[in-house]
């Protein structure tokens, strides 16, 4: 049996990676790593986020068993998503990503400033 | 000053934060933790990548400040990319998400057959 490897590109491993690393994944998991939540609610913590690919990536966790979707009989319809736990172990690969990204923003802009500028970039 | 969030669409870090998710990013980075290396090496092992992506990622790593680009002036033309201090500290996050995948990614098919299957994802 051969070993799950992304550098393959046939490996299903490599899409699943990028699913991970999306920019939705990661904001939808790490706002439902608060607990339960309801469609509206996700799309009013993940700003800017369209009601298309609010759905799409939902369904797509889900399908992926990341995520379980409860809908309630009542009117107005009520759907509720939380973590499964599968998804829960994601949450703090992805949480160390986000941090990355939120504490280096200022060295990568400082970065992209001396390349706009035509000159090589510091290196540490 | 408001602190980086990319809840906020307006955040460049959310897009810093997708770009570093992303299976380019993640397996280039992971390529070079092994050390510098050519251009040609890299697109080997990333096995799939287009030249063209190869090229665009690796300009968008030295844009942001992650890789050094390094151009010897021989013939045939020589150019080395290694990770700077910054794409070092990217390593071990990047390392987790690939780690992730390969690990989970029996639990993620299976999910996906029960779904596919028209059942309700069994969670944990």
């Amino acid at each position: 049996m051969q070993l799950p490897n992304p550098f393959d590109k046939a490996c299903p491993t490599r899409q699943l990676l990028d699913r991970i690393g999306d920019q939705w994944t990661v904001l939808i998991v790490l706002t439902l790593a608060e607990g339960p939540m309801r469609f509206t609610e996700i799309g009013k913590r993940v700003d800017g986020i369209s009601q298309k690919m609010l759905t799409q990536t939902l369904r797509s966790l889900v399908r992926d068993g990341m995520l379980k979707r409860t809908a309630y009989a009542v009117i107005p319809p009520r759907v509720d998503y939380e973590l499964t736990g599968l998804g829960r172990e994601l949450v703090v690969p992805l949480s160390v990503l986000e941090k990355w990204a939120t504490t280096h923003m200022g060295q990568v802009q400082e970065a992209r400033d001396v390349f706009d500028q035509g000159q090589a970039p510091v290196n540490a």
